[in-house]
């Protein structure tokens, strides 16, 4: 069950290296911090709600109190603030780099869209019409045309499109913009569900319908490498139902992410949207021949819910615990009994070693104490934490805390380059390690709808066989209170004789249902 | 008078040596293309309007079809294009860097601002009523306060800066953000004024007047040498008078920049708050004697107009001039005769080279004519072109041609790295030197009213005495057709005697006088 579902099979080898590694590490360095998987030392918990007792309080407190953000003056709207926009600024670096190298350039196009683009697409429409935010009046002035904030673009990269290509030449035609989008939706979540999210779009043009839809998924499996290699997200990738689908799309695939509570977030989505809206806005070129054909077109997209994702999986009772390659700062130096002589001088030369490295580090030489420090930027989640006093000094050493592990070494000063670089990635990968285990062990088989329910009431991801129709999907959901089906693995294979997990009837595909976000 | 308004000294000398050096360079190289400064090769203008004919459609011409940008959907909207946005992100990430220098932590806040904010500062809304864009309707819901589309954030961001502000030991407390905003003009122009445009905004709060006031000041300085140095913009700064400072300053200083029709372009503004802001949104602190006290504010932007700055300052006939640091490509490498053996192989290690060296560098290896490629990268305003063609390799050379003199020198091939890293210097610099030139010539002194309007009619920046009161400044501008007030300069002396060039009263300032865009 669990290699059926990882699907990019060319890093496996490389992941598998690693990860056997940092498996070996995870496991002798765990004994020594906790019992049971439990937290032994309870006392540098700062007033953070514990993740068992109430899942969604323990997200709320540490979304706020390590000032990720704050909630805007308007319901439903969020202040990104420094510390998490620091996150966001590493995660949109780190991914705009790749979607460079697939040749995705960078543009910009007007938020406020005419009303009648959006409408013209009439599966588009229904997605999204109550969420859509109206603009009618500038001043006092009534506007000729009611706008709407743009809550996707593909409506108005479409009409452009139409306007700029002309030639197969200039085929494939790829767009991307990192932008602010608005659905203003009824129930929301600091950057979970956000009237005004952050994203990036991409939008690609293809002269045929293989080329096209090879792209869709090519972006699908640039996704889940990021976030696997980048964010530590053990994600999980297939094609949606009928149902899920994006309004306007042919096939969606999705990416979907296990929180600790067992529920799924989707953190991205690709499209082939076929010749939906190059039919709809004219995206017609000519092809070597110089007859005129309408081009297939694709969308893809992440957002700022992706902070969420991080907070969702590798936190816990102390915090934030960040990935070492997106964390705004990766080492945390705190010097103890800082007056005495040579302790900050020691801690400025440790950072000026590691800010010649390249990496992301900072002292906390403020006056509060040592204890107090510690716990701040544990909460905060920093990977690594270096302890020098006078004593240290001394010794020509220091201490090292990672956060992951919660485990601390003595190591010599002039081994820090060295060891700092080694640990950085060991604890990336035991992070994603640690990720990847508890998804297995939180995705289970199910035969039939007792079975089914069963499974998630206890926190599980279930993979069933399904008859592939929308009216099953939605009898589950209603009984259920809410499980919906999340993807259809690639690599999954029905077995003879399988039947759908709720009616009964012979089974079409294997999907994962869960509760999701 | 040319030496009294250059403001940053410290860069004097860094600039004076650099400049000498580019002086000798521009005036050697322009002597064998140019007589009397008019381009002698007619025969590659890209169906560009000429500069000296109309420069409203030379500059339309230009952002439209070297693909920097085109019009939105709906009316006063741009799209910026990958070619327009790639320069954006140069200009962005070099500014953006400096301003984490000073600091300024990236953050970001709600667009969608409650009515109520905007209208709580009397002055400020006076500023911006007629152009907000506002929000009534959800869906087909009303809700419950109309909100408008962020103009600025000065009252969103004051109003969370109450929220979280609690002691002097936070202070200073600098956010930046990188975003939209939307300002409903009735005249628009692609960069120059558009309904939405993309800008940062950095916001500052402090503990006294003292410490504000310098820091809005240091960020004028910040602008000025950012400008000079990455953009080659000789921009002029100083105080706004009272009737151009921003709704809500109580001192706005601005950065001019003197375009190539004698026109100004406003493109930064840096305000000094006082406690307007932290008044109306209760932006307070505890200080050292846990007294509560109001805090004093600053804020500083610049948006994408400074593309049209940079369009307007060192365009010409051929099309665009960049300057060489912010250029999306820095050198294009033309292959002649590209199908004969060896030909391109020169050409891609040659682009090996220079990416080794972290340059911009592209091949145009497309089915093109030479000649074509010649006109279509010059157009596009790239610094500087590598011919390598059979005779080429043949000598072990290559030609260079740079876009800024249009000058061609022959090189040997193994000289590329050195000679290169020269040449783009000296084309930052020779740009600068040239805008500067340009600049110096076409600012005038003006006793009397009718020496201000001949001047400004024959193309010039008027610097003049004046008894600084708006009245005199309205009537000016009603009376020459919209000349306006722009900045004082710091350092200019008012002559013993000297009376305002309106009114005949005795003069209290000295102020340039400019149409502006």
């Amino acid at each position: 069950m669990k290699t059926t579902i990882i699907v990019d099979k060319k890093n496996d080898k490389k992941n598998e290296k690693a990860t056997a590694a940092a498996k070996k590490y995870a496991v002798k360095t765990a004994a020594k911090t906790t019992k049971n998987g439990k937290d032994t030392e309870k006392k540098y918990v700062s007033n953070i709600t514990a993740l068992l007792k109430n899942f969604p309080q323990w997200y709320t407190d540490i979304v706020l109190k390590t000032e990720l953000c704050d909630y805007g003056p308007v319901k439903g709207t969020m202040v990104i603030r420094p510390y998490g926009f620091a996150l966001w600024e590493n995660i949109k670096n780190a991914l705009d780099k790749q979607l460079k190298e697939r040749e995705y350039q960078n543009s910009y196009f007007p938020m406020l869209i005419p009303s009648s683009f959006i409408e013209k697409e009439k599966q588009h429409v229904a997605g999204f019409a109550p969420e859509l935010v109206t603009v009618t009046h500038v001043g006092t002035e009534a506007l000729p045309e009611k706008l709407y904030v743009r809550p996707t673009s593909e409506t108005i990269i479409g009409s452009m499109l139409s306007k700029w290509l002309q030639s197969y030449k200039e085929l494939p035609m790829k767009l991307n913009q990192w932008c602010n989008v608005v659905r203003w939706e009824k129930t929301t979540r600091p950057f979970l569900r956000t009237s005004e999210f952050l994203w990036h779009e991409a939008h690609a043009v293809f002269a045929d319908a293989k080329s096209a839809k090879k792209n869709a998924l090519d972006d699908l499996y640039v996704y889940e490498k990021f976030m696997r290699e980048y964010l530590a997200l053990p994600v999980l990738i297939g094609q949606k139902s009928e149902k899920e689908t994006f309004g306007g799309a042919e096939i969606t695939y999705g990416v979907e992410a296990m929180m600790k509570d067992g529920k799924s977030l989707q953190v991205g989505t690709s499209h082939y949207l076929g010749q939906n809206f190059s039919k709809t806005f004219n995206i017609k070129f000519q092809d070597n021949q110089k007859t005129e054909r309408f081009a297939y077109t694709t969308s893809v997209g992440c957002t700022t819910r992706l902070i969420g994702a991080i907070v969702m999986t590798h936190g816990d009772d102390r915090g934030l615990v960040l990935p070492p390659r997106v964390a705004p700062i990766q080492v945390i130096i705190v010097p103890v009994a800082q007056h005495k002589p040579g302790v900050l001088n020691t801690a400025e030369n440790i950072k000026r070693t590691l800010l010649n490295l390249h990496y992301r580090v900072a002292i906390d030489d403020s006056d509060n104490m040592p204890g107090w420090k510690f716990n701040q930027w544990e909460m905060k989640g920093v990977p690594v934490r270096i302890e020098v006093g006078p004593r240290d000094i001394e010794n020509n050493e220091c201490q090292i805390f990672r956060r992951d592990t919660l485990t601390k070494t003595t190591i010599k000063l002039n081994q820090i380059e060295r060891y700092i670089a080694d640990l950085l990635e060991n604890i990336q990968h035991t992070m994603l390690v640690n990720a990847e285990q508890n998804r297995d062990k939180h995705i289970k088989r199910a035969k039939n709808f007792t079975e089914l329910k069963r499974a998630i009431n206890a926190g599980n991801f279930v993979i069933a066989p399904w008859c592939n129709c929308t009216e099953c999907e939605e009898t589950i959901k209603t009984e259920t209170n809410g499980v919906t089906t999340r993807v259809m693995p690639f690599d999954s294979v029905v077995e003879k004789d399988a039947v759908c997990v709720k009616c009964g009837k012979p089974a079409k595909v294997e999907i994962i249902f869960a509760k999701a976000y």
